[in-house]
C-alpha cells in the first residue's frame, strides 16, 4: 500500500496514519523525495482503505500488490518524464538519444564527440570516466579530471552528461558535473549504492544486471526511489545466454513489460546488448518500436582506435544516419 | 566450397570436376534441387580457385568458410525469395504476415479465421493438426482429417497453408494439403526428418531450437538444402532463459545475425516468442524492425476458449490493429 | 490419479471402472504393459479414493498429483530396477557402468573396448553406429551393419550394449541387436520416437534435453511408460548455460531431485556433461555422491584418434582407475 | 609474467627490473603482500626469461599466459593453504566445515549455533549481519552490533566466524570480530570493495557471482590478490539457468575447473546452490567428491521459524549426519 501525502501534512496526522497501519500489523516506511511524500505500507492482511479514510493531509491511497511500491505503474498510472532542464525532457515526447564513446579518453575525443552530437541534435552524452574492469590489469578510466574536463565543454554546448558512477565516495565528487548518475549491470545490485543515490537530487539511470531479472531491476530502482530520489531511469542492456553469435541476448522482451510494470522511462543500450557494431542500428530502431523511451549507444571517430569497446561502436556516419532512423520511427509510433 | 553447375553438364564434366576434389583430398557431395545443382567440397587444404577454371558445366565456384554451405551467404549474396505461387511471394517486397489459431479447432474456427484474414489481406493462415505436446495426455490435434477439411476452405479463399510435420511418415500424408511444412522447436535436430524435406518440393519453416544456437539453426537448413530442397524459411521464436516474466526470450538478435549470415527469408514468431498477449504486438513491430521477412502469430475469435495457447493469442482486433501498423512499419524499412 | 489392475481383471470389470471415471469428468487412458495394467485418470475434480473402492480387479489406488503418472514415485514408493538378464541389473545394488567410444568405428574398435570393460569387471558398452551430428556433413556412423558386428562380439563376451536409435523405422532394425535404446538429447521431445518405444520389451534409456527441464524428462518417460514399455532409465548428460569453461553444464543438481520426483533409475553421463577429459572422474565420482543408479562415459584405446569426441574421452588406464573408485564411492554411499 | 622477489630485493635492484620490462614494452604493476613481493608483467611481446636471469633480489620468474597472473596455478603448482590460527587451516588435510544461520538472529541462535558446532567439532560459523536484499523493505539483518555479540561467543568457543562485507565502510568496522570476509554473489564484480579488501590482512572468501563465469570469478581473486592479501577462498554457489525445479543450479563442474586453473581452496555452498533441504546433503558430498576443499551451509535450531531462507536450512540432526558423511567422504578421496 502506499499512502500519498499533502505537502502540508502535520507532523501529528502522520503520526496518526503510521500508528494506523501499526495496529493493523503492517510495517511502515516513510519515503520523502523531492516531489514528495509517501508511506509505504507492507504487510499481509487484508485492507480496506475507507478504515483509514481521506483524511486530512492524505492525497490518495493505493493498493500495490506488487512486491515493488514506488515504481510500480498500480499506484501511478501515467508516465514519468525525467526533466534535465534546457528542455532535456526523457520519457515524454521526444525520443532521448544518448551517444558517446565508451571510455572519455581526452579533450579532442570529448570535442570530437560533442560536434558530432551537436550537429545531429543529440542532446545526450554517454562516456566513462570511471570504468568497470574485469581484470584489474586494464585502463580503468580517466577519473574525475576527464569528469570535469568533459563537463566544461559539454556545459557550453547545452549537451547532457551520462556517466557511471561505480561507488559511494564518487557521488559526492561526481555530483557537480553529471546530469544522469549511471549504475552499471554489475552494479544493480549494489544496495549500499542504490540507497545513497536515494539521496541526491539528480537523475539515475540503473542497467539491469548482466543476468538480472526483470523484477530484480524494478527492486533496485525501489531502494532509489524509497531513498528519496524519483528521477530514476531503467535500462535494459542485454542478459546472459548460451547464445554466443552476439556478447550478450538484448532482451526486448523487457521494454513492453517494464512500461507495463513501472511508470518509470526504459532506455535500451543496444550497444553493450549485441555487442557487433553492424547489428547495433536494426536492434536500436526494434528498441523504438518495443517501447523504448531512449536510446543509448556507442559513438566514436574512428571506433578501431577506441580505448574500449571498438568493435560495438559506430562512427559517426552511422550515428547520423541511425539517428536520423529513429526520430522516424519513434515519430510512427507516436502516430499510434 | 561450392560449385554451380549449368543445367546441361554431362556426367563426364562432373565426374572430372568431382576426381579433382577427391585429389585435392577434398570430400564432396552432389545436391540437386528443384533450383539448380551444386557440388559441396568440404576439406582444409588450399584451395586455388583458378584450379579448376570454369570448365564447360561449371556455373560458379565459391568458397565458403562457414561450416554450413548452401544456406550461407557467403556464396549467394541476393536474397532469396520463396514463391508460393498465387503472388503470395515471401522475402520480396511484401512482408509475409501469418496468423491463425494455435490448433485447428473445426470447420467453425476455420471459417472464422479465413474470414478474418481474408478481411485484412493477410494470405498465409497458421494452425496445428498434429501437436507436440509435452504431456502424452494433452490433446493433440485434429490429425490429417482436419488438415484436409482445412485445405478446402483455404484453397477457395486463396489462403496459404503454414503447419507443422511431426515425423517422417506424415510428409508424404500432409503433402496434398500443405504449402509450408513447419518444423517445431522440438524437431529442429530431428534431423531424419530435415532429410526426408530434402526431398519434397513444397517450401518447409524451420523453427530455432528451444535452445538452439543460430548456427545450429542454419546447419538444420543446411540439411533440407543439401537433401535437395531450397524452398527454406528460417524461424525465431523465442530461447529459454533464466527470466521468468515472459514464456520464453523472443531472440531479436537473431534477426539481423541470420539475415547477414544467410540468404534465406527469416520469420518471427512473438506469440511463442513472448507468450503474453498484450506484448505481441509490440515485439512484432519491433521483429519488422530488426529485418524480419515475416511474422507468425496466434490470433483467435475467443483467445480465452482456445483450445491451447490462449493466453499468447491475439483477438480479431487487436490482430487487425497489428496488421495495419506491421505494414506502416515495414514500409518505412523499405524507404531506406 | 493411477487404478493399477489384477492381472485377471475381466473387461467387465474394467469397463465398469471407466465408466465410474467417466461420470467424475475423468478422461481415462488403458496402460498395458509387459508388468501390469493400469488405468491413468486425469480430471479437476475431487476424488473420494473410496468411491470406487478396492472392487475385484482393483488392485490398488493412488492419487498422484504430478503432471506425469505412472514415473512419478507418489504411486510407486520403491525404486524400480531393471533387469536386463545375465544378472545385469540396473538400479539395485550395483552401480551401472556404461563405458565406450562414442561413435563405434570397427572391429578392432569393438573388440579392444570389449577386452578391456571384461578386465574391469564392466558389463554395458556403449557406442553410437547411428549419430546425429549438426552438420549433414560430418560422419554419421557405421549403421545396423556395424551393430550387428558389435553385437556378436559383446554378446560371446556377456556385455550388454547400450546405443542410440534416431528414428521410429530404426527400432525394429535394430531390436535384434540391442540391450537398452538410447533416446539421445536432441530427440528427448520427438514424441513419436518415444510412443514407438512404448511398444517394445526392450529397456529405454531417455537423455534429458539439451536445455530440457526435469518435469519435460519425466514427461517424455511418461510417453513410453503409457506406450506400453516400464523399463526406463533417466540419464543427465548436461544443460546448456552462459558458461564457457565447460563443454556443457553437467546438473548433477537433477539426480536427487529426479531421485526423489521418480521411481525409475538415474544414469549421469559425465563425458557428454563436462565435455574436458581431466574433469570426467570427478564429475563421475560426484554423481555417484549425489545418488545416481549409473555412470555411463566415453573410453577409447585412443582417445586422440577417435572419430568424435576425443577430448572427452578416457583411456584405458583412466577409465580403470575411474571404475576403481566409482565402486569404491557407490560401497560408501550404500554403508549408510 | 610474475616476477617474485626476495624480501631482501633493494630498491635499485627492483627498479632494473621494472625499467627491464618496460624497455620489452611491457606494462608491470609492484604487488606486496603479506607473503611475498611480485612484480607483475602484462605484455605480448615474445619474452625471455634468460634475459632477465636470475639477479640478485629475484626469487622465480613465471610465464603465465592465463590473463589472470597470481591466482594461476600456472606459477604456483602446489595448492594455497589459508591459515586462520589455532589449527584451522583450510585448504589442507581437513576439510573445512561452516555451518549456521542465514542471518545472525540474536544471542540465544548464536549459543546455539556453536553449541551444535561444538558438539560436532565444526570449527567455521556462517552467517550474515549485513543482509543484501532484493526488496528495500525486508530484514537487512543485526549490523555491527550483531557481529560484536557473535564475536564474543564464537572466540570463547574456538569457532571462526565467515560474514558478508557488502561495502568498503563496513572493511575496518569489522574487522576486529571476523575471521574470513565474505564477498557475495551480487558483489562478485564490485571492484571497490574487492580492492579494499585486498589491504587488509585477513580471509577473504569471493562468491561466485548470480551468473559470473569461473575466469571473472578468478578475476576478482586477482583484484583482491594485487591489492595485496593473498589469503583468498574461492566459493561455488549456484548459477542461475532456465530450471525451475531448484532454486539456483550449483554448478559442480566449476570444483575441478577452479582447482586446475587456481591454486587456492575451493569453498562449495550447496545451500544457495539448489535452495531445497533435501537435496543438500546429496549435493554437499558431491561437491567433496569433485575435490571441494571446504563446504558451506545454512543449518538452524528450527529452520521453518529461521529469519530467512529456511526452506534451505538443515535442522541440527541432518547436519550432524551430514558433517559424519562428509568426513567420510574427503577420506576417500584423500585416499587416492
Amino acid at each position: 500500500m502506499i499512502i500519498q501525502f499533502e505537502p502540508d501534512i502535520t507532523q501529528d496526522q502522520l503520526t496518526e496514519v503510521e500508528d494506523h497501519l501499526a495496529n493493523l500489523n503492517y510495517k511502515s516506511r516513510l519515503v520523502k523525495t523531492q516531489k514528495g511524500q509517501y508511506l509505504i505500507g507492507i504487510g499481509k492482511g487484508a485492507f480496506d482503505i475507507r478504515e483509514i479514510g481521506y483524511q486530512p493531509g492524505i492525497k490518495d491511497i493505493h493498493i500495490v500488490s506488487d512486491d515493488y511500491k514506488l515504481v510500480s505503474r498500480k499506484w501511478k498510472v501515467g508516465a514519468t518524464c525525467i526533466d534535465l532542464g534546457d528542455d532535456a525532457i526523457i520519457g515524454g515526447d521526444e525520443l532521448a538519444i544518448m551517444a558517446g564513446p565508451c571510455s572519455i579518453e581526452g579533450e579532442e575525443n570529448i570535442a570530437n564527440t560533442i560536434k558530432h552530437l551537436s550537429e545531429n541534435g543529440i542532446r545526450y552524452m554517454r562516456g566513462g570516466v570511471f570504468k568497470p574492469r574485469s581484470s584489474p590489469y586494464s585502463f580503468r578510466g580517466m577519473g574525475i579530471e576527464g569528469l570535469k574536463l568533459w563537463y566544461e565543454l559539454a556545459k557550453a554546448a547545452g549537451i547532457k552528461i551520462v556517466t557511471e558512477v561505480m561507488q559511494v565516495s564518487q557521488i559526492e565528487e561526481m555530483y557537480d558535473y553529471v546530469d544522469i548518475y549511471q549504475v552499471g549491470a554489475r552494479n544493480t545490485q549494489n544496495f549500499n549504492l542504490l540507497e545513497e543515490l536515494g539521496k541526491v537530487d539528480k537523475a539515475v539511470m540503473i542497467k539491469r544486471g548482466i543476468s538480472g531479472t526483470i523484477d530484480e531491476l524494478l527492486y533496485s530502482a525501489e531502494y532509489v526511489f524509497s531513498g528519496g530520489n524519483e528521477n530514476l531511469l531503467l535500462c535494459e542492456r542485454g542478459i546472459r545466454t548460451y547464445e554466443k553469435a552476439s556478447r550478450n541476448t538484448l532482451d526486448l522482451n523487457a521494454v513492453p513489460i517494464l512500461k507495463e510494470k513501472s511508470h518509470l522511462p526504459v532506455i535500451v543500450d543496444p550497444s553493450h546488448g549485441i555487442g557487433i557494431r553492424d547489428y547495433v542500428p536494426p536492434m536500436a530502431l526494434a528498441a523504438v518500436m518495443a517501447g523504448a523511451d531512449g536510446i543509448i549507444y556507442e559513438a566514436h571517430q574512428k571506433p578501431n582506435e577506441a580505448f574500449s569497446d571498438g568493435a560495438q561502436t559506430l562512427d559517426y556516419s552511422q550515428s547520423a544516419k541511425l539517428t536520423h532512423k529513429l526520430r522516424q520511427s519513434f515519430k510512427l509510433v507516436k502516430s499510434w
